[in-house]
């Protein structure tokens, strides 16, 4: 039953959120102290005691036996996010590997697993659905093994988070080019395959996305990038994923396929891709491709060829770069991002890859503000990644609500 | 003296607040009563007509003499937006003219001039600060002269929108390619201007943007939208602008920049672009390119060559269609918008430019969602251009806060 205009269901609903308001301000100093906290957010210090004794008897907080006096007055007991408890699932699928990740409430990651695999579609004609459950049941099995290790620290998950390399909505890959997929209902098999392997996870709230988009919460989040906040964030993988960031918030489009830079056409000749089209940008600066074209076994090994001068390796790096290059400039011209962040293989390549790139750019990016010195073009924090967006988000949600979390679902 | 822990200080922003609320309540209703505006706003009748008295006497609303029932209850007196008082001066100039309108409160294009001009810079050598005080103080003389029209009937401005072919920010166009500005402070060359005419606009608001932007405010205030909030708005004139909406909001970019579609890449070793790029879309879907490629005199002599038949006129439009495709191709899976909506030029040439435009898009954009017969392609109202989204942009202010308006600047 609800009544709205009830004075206890106003009052009930006004101490959810401020119970949420003093963990969010607890996660985002890292370590405080109730004093500097109700300076923070304008409540009472006994209103804030009272909310945080709930958050420490919940489990979301905990006390150091430190003191320290802050700005806002006497010494007071050192309060931390609690390392132990509610913690977001982050597992990235991506073209050739999974990534787990168990991320605690303090936003740090404790436990990590990847696998290289190809989870690749092996041949068109097979059951795509087949294979596609198959990497959803092996993602769910290396999710298992992690949240093992996650439940001997005593972290539990409260929900999970899917980084998927295709188009996402409503829980499922609309379309997957790379790996073959279409309408795959990620969200739900790579739960039932989970729940089999780790009952107490049955329930667990799941999220999806596209892992371009993950990358990109990830750096916004946990990344360096300043007062930026309006930016470009490509990872280059197989694909090429793009996701687009506006004033700190991702841009998802109307049905949640924005960002996809890889398929912009920088050769309207070129070669086919799969997902169609024909000279799209990860032909040129995808992962397969600029191996192939570098002759390379893999991303150190293309590093290793062009340190040494390979002229083949250059050769191919530059094109590269220069096709992003010429992606890029459409998008700027489109967008108008006060930066370009470049993640997955690409901040390893930055040396070869940058002087085309910001050839082409300054060339062909109307604004004038896109020349080589003007360092609108970083790399992405290598402490980020799909998989650490994926459970930020799940942490984020932990955050805006803690009561909804203060149960423990199983793991 | 700011008290904002004052009662009366809070009550009379309420107040002003309240007041706007009541304006725009009336304003897009087009006619209502008081008690559908307190039944639609949520406040007393009491209060309802309290606003509504202030709003007659400023001169922002009136009563018609008739009378109806509405669905919220007794008959009342029709009440109305005025058609006489503030008013909103649109301004747009443009490479190939300059278009000038006066819409009322009630969004009605009261008077509108139109000239053509080259506004070129003539000799890419000579003084081109000189020649765009030169166009200002044109579209200033015409604004003047629509403002002398409006005055006859008893409309005087509230602010005056400026739609410019460029990149604008901070009143200055910081570059527009075609007209060879860069830097050109248009807001107050054009003031200067416009008050040596007409004395009463000194102090006259002003406001500017990208004329692509102003085209867009147009279409999504004044068009046959319908529920569409997610879109691309080409406007395809001697460049090709473009406006970018998300969820009814003009997304800007980091710098205003944002939009730029004109300058995107369709063959890189395309045509030189005054833009300083190569094989951008404007040299091949520009109004000049496209004239030049069929021979055309102008827009009009280009449907007719295309309607009789004639091959050189049908390949310049699908050549056009086809890099329109391309170019949009790039866009959509960027953007991922509910639909693109085709303006300037592009509506009178649709039947030429459609087919080759939607094949390369239907190949090209990765989510599956533009198939040819999607019906996401639309052609812009006939009723919405750059010069009313700059008077829209004057209007939506006195909407917002009346009482900021109350004193009519003289015109």
């Amino acid at each position: 039953m609800n009544h709205p205009t009830e004075p206890k269901a106003d009052k009930s609903g006004v101490r959810r959120h401020n119970l949420s308001l003093v963990l969010r301000t607890v996660h985002e100093a890292g370590e405080t102290t109730r004093a500097a906290v109700a300076a923070r957010v304008g409540l009472t210090r006994p209103a804030v005691s009272s909310l945080v004794e709930q958050l420490l008897d919940l489990g979301f907080l905990v006390e150091s036996g430190k003191t320290f006096s802050g700005q806002a007055g006497r010494p007071g007991t050192v309060l931390k996010p609690a390392d132990t408890g509610p913690a977001g699932l982050g597992v990235e699928i991506n073209v050739d590997y999974v990534t787990v990740c168990v991320v605690d409430l303090t936003g740090t990651d404790r436990v990590r697993r990847t696998e290289h695999l190809d989870n690749r579609d092996a041949d068109a004609d097979a059951d795509a659905d087949a294979d596609a459950a198959g990497v959803l049941a092996r993602a769910a099995r290396i999710a298992a093994e992690a949240l093992e290790a996650a439940a001997a620290l005593r972290l539990a998950p409260a929900g999970a988070g899917l980084a998927l390399p295709g188009l996402v909505s409503g829980g499922s890959v609309r379309q997957a080019p790379n790996l073959g997929w279409n309408e795959v209902p990620a969200e739900t098999l790579f739960a039932e395959a989970l729940t089999e392997l780790r009952p107490g996870t049955a329930g667990l709230p799941l999220t999806s996305d596209n892992e371009a988009n993950m990358a990109a919460l990830a750096e916004l989040w946990f990344g360096e990038l300043g007062d930026l906040r309006t930016f470009l964030h490509l990872t280059g993988e197989i694909g090429v994923g793009g996701a687009i960031v506006v004033h700190g918030e991702l841009l998802r489009g109307a049905h949640g396929f924005a960002g996809e830079i890889g398929h912009l056409v920088v050769d309207a000749e070129g070669p086919r891709c799969r997902c169609g089209s024909r000279g799209c940008l990860e032909q040129y600066a995808g992962q397969a491709a600029l191996l192939a074209a570098a002759g390379a076994d893999d991303v150190p090994d293309l590093a290793r060829r062009a340190e040494a001068g390979e002229p083949r390796a250059l050769a191919a790096l530059a094109e590269a770069g220069r096709m992003l290059g010429r992606a890029l400039s459409g998008a700027v011209n489109l967008l108008d991002p006060e930066a370009v962040v470049l993640g997955g293989i690409y901040p390893h390549l930055l040396p070869w890859l940058t002087p085309a790139l910001t050839a082409e750019l300054a060339d062909r990016a109307v604004s004038g503000l896109w020349t080589p010195d003007a360092g609108r073009l970083r790399p992405a924090s290598t402490t980020t990644d799909a998989s650490r967006g994926a459970a930020a988000l799940v942490l984020h949600d932990v955050l805006a609500d803690p009561l909804a979390y203060a149960t423990p679902i199983g793991g």
